[in-house]
């Protein structure tokens, strides 16, 4: 007898269900927990920025019992509203993790929601993880299916795909069975949304919280009984055609649990857009070699392919503007020799030095350049010129941060969000999350409890 | 000089924000009144129906302090929580309001948010009752310049632009500025989900609560603060195309405050598809007619339309499919005279002398039928035979329910929610609704406090 063909959520939920945490290979655990502390830094990094502690504002009022940890506050919110929160915080600046094939900022959404509910479920840390983890690979796999056209379209993908994340690890927490966790993303599926057209502002923050916190809802609903469609993802008036993609089911489903897409996940060094990374390690490279002499820069030129000119070939106005500039991010890394977080807010932005030199650079088109190469030449008024070409950014999948990279990140965040001192206690507890037991102690950490 | 165009959300929120109730003809805010009794009514009715009892289940622990009433519950909720349990009883069976031009239930999302806000506010119930028509219209303007393509695709049209009239509903009640208003209109954007796939399924009751939810959210982020991009509704990224659509921005803008096309709602008097009102019409009259000779039935012809063909030809295993069948709507109207509730649901679905006479009823294409129309002819076993032929069913905008029909149909769904002592204050309270004061005894009759 011929079986009938397996729907997406039946076969994603059983792969959510159904996975055991010892046949996921340990890079890739380890890959969760460097996930997480790129996340949680984040996240720490702008605990004082205004669009976290409003968000904070118009939800607590709507809070049950405050069971959940709020990064870097001493506040609490339930788990639906720290999944808001945190999912905010940790992407707020974009800083966060990219899945390249899907531009997917996977870590946001999912680890929002899930911290929020495993910490009021009294969860331990290996089960957050191993949630944490399938739930990510499922946002990006879905993803994967509808790329690139469903970004193109104008869906910001971090939130319509970081629902089915979020619900998928949530599900995962609340031991669901393979039926469960296919209805939890048959539920996300009609709560997916946001859009490329709000990325610039607040509302932005706005579909990004409701990812975590609906996914979450999905799970809730899905454990209390609630029923999806089986074809909510794939059928012929759901969420993939609805959205105008036609998924490509194979990259969704095939090889689950062998190929891994978020073994491809890569970490920003740099809370600029990533194809101006290349630019920026090529002028941090020539600040080092001219040292006190980028005084006398009389002119900048940048050359890169189209993607780069199309993207970052502009006037600067904000300092959202600033993290998309090739003219700004030449300038500050030349002049500083730095590209971290001050660097692109107003205090940089509005440097007379900095504006200056943002005016000499010349961004030239070079289509002989390999796909995300730059190489840039810096002309001296003594005639000297210097030129460093870079083919792989740091950070990109050729180039991957180090652990130890990705730890100078998370000191650099917690001192931008006005703490330092339990910074090490804090990458401790995350490298060390499953052996932890319950997350009180990473948790209370991230709060500046401990 | 030339002004620049204005944005969709600039313009309705300008409608929101500044229409003058006092510029609202009467019949028009006398039809919100009906529209708002006609969905406590249906809210009331299935007040018992778990569905409505696990939503209240899985909200009450992500609640706030518990300001707003549930309809038909002893049981409060903050405002996020009851609006979004009210919105899924309203709309639970579909028997609430219909705009035909979309098939958008307009009431039950911005009826559910703005009532829960109103509330938690203390403001009048004419402060509501605007609200409520203004962002009722905004939801079917929207709606209307997406349609029918938007349905079509497979966009749950009742979720998608109910998170729209939330918010605009919810934005005036907050007493938002035409900016404001129009911020949380493209805050909305980025919240508008919900699919056909899922229509049959729980989920999609959480894509309803979710529009009034969101909705009030996107009012609230407003109100704090937040942005959205100007063109979020119709930019070259933004909802309309995102969501496949061009929008027609002459039939979403013009005419605002003028041409209302919440005048065009509708109400359904029996808890089944639109396009089989006619049929049981038809049905009911058969019955007066026949009296107990309907006994004695040996077939039923139904002759309409393709539209009537295509929905309804259908066998019935559920009481979901007795909501959209041809055979099931003319079996109960025949045999039982009534077609409520209880007509369509399991004990009637099972009923052998339903099922029987199911098996009798036969459909027929008749191509020289006017849109909608159906004749029905029932051949008796003595050799009589009778035809109705109905062209305009009760209900529909040619023969709208009168207040009076409006008022049984109320009273009709308290009785199914167990409460029929109230039922007279309650329809009292609603024509009332201008001339109250605070809601809360309106409310407190909904909850049975009163």
């Amino acid at each position: 007898m011929q079986q009938p063909e397996r729907g997406a959520g039946e076969v994603l939920g059983a792969f959510v269900a159904d996975t055991d945490p010892g046949a996921i290979a340990p890079p890739l655990r380890h890959e969760a927990k460097r996930a997480l502390l790129n996340f949680l830094g984040c996240a720490l990094g702008v605990s004082r920025d205004p669009a976290v502690t409003t968000a904070i504002g118009v939800l607590r009022p709507f809070s049950g019992a405050a069971t959940a940890t709020l990064v870097g506050q001493a506040a609490r919110l339930d788990a639906m509203g720290a999944a808001f929160v945190n999912t905010v915080a940790g992407n707020l600046l974009d800083y966060d993790d990219t899945h390249l094939a899907t531009v997917i900022h996977p870590t946001a959404a999912v680890a929002g929601a899930a911290l929020a509910l495993a910490e009021t479920r009294g969860l331990p840390g290996a089960a957050l993880l191993h949630a944490f983890l399938l739930g990510a690979e499922v946002e990006c796999r879905i993803g994967l299916a509808v790329s690139p056209g469903h970004y193109a379209r104008g869906w910001h993908i971090t939130s319509t795909c970081g629902v089915f994340g979020a619900a998928a690890a949530c599900a995962r927490l609340l031991g669901l069975d393979a039926a469960g966790c296919a209805t939890a993303l048959g539920i996300a599926a009609s709560q997916s949304a946001g859009l490329v057209e709000n990325l610039s502002y607040g509302a932005k923050n706005v579909g990004m919280g409701n990812a975590a916190r609906n996914g979450l809802l999905a799970a809730l609903f899905a454990e209390a009984g609630y029923t999806a469609a089986p074809t909510a993802i794939e059928g012929k008036l759901g969420w993939a055609r609805a959205m105008g993609d036609v998924p490509r089911l194979p990259d969704m489903l095939d090889g689950l649990g062998e190929r891994w897409e978020f073994a491809r996940n890569t970490y920003k060094p740099y809370p600029s857009g990533i194809v101006f990374h290349a630019l920026i390690d090529a002028c941090l490279a020539l600040r080092e070699r001219l040292g006190a002499a980028v005084g006398g820069i009389e002119s900048v030129t940048v050359r890169g392919d189209q993607l780069l000119l199309d993207r970052g070939d502009r006037v600067v106005r904000t300092a959202r503007d600033s993290r998309v500039s090739i003219h700004h991010g030449a300038a500050v890394a030349l002049l500083r020799g730095r590209a971290g977080v001050p660097e692109f807010e107003d205090g940089a932005v509005w440097d007379p030095a900095v504006a200056a030199l943002r005016g000499r650079v010349r961004a030239v088109l070079d289509d002989a350049m390999p796909r995300g190469a730059v190489a840039v030449t810096v002309a001296l008024a003594n005639g000297r010129s210097e030129t460093v070409r870079v083919e792989a950014a740091r950070g990109s999948l050729e180039q991957p941060l180090s652990d130890a990279e990705l730890e100078a990140k998370f000191r650099d965040n917690a001192a931008l969000g006005g703490t330092t001192d339990a910074a090490s206690a804090q990458i401790a507890a995350v490298w060390g999350l499953e052996e932890a037991g319950a997350l009180g102690r990473l948790l209370g950490l991230m709060a500046g409890r401990a």
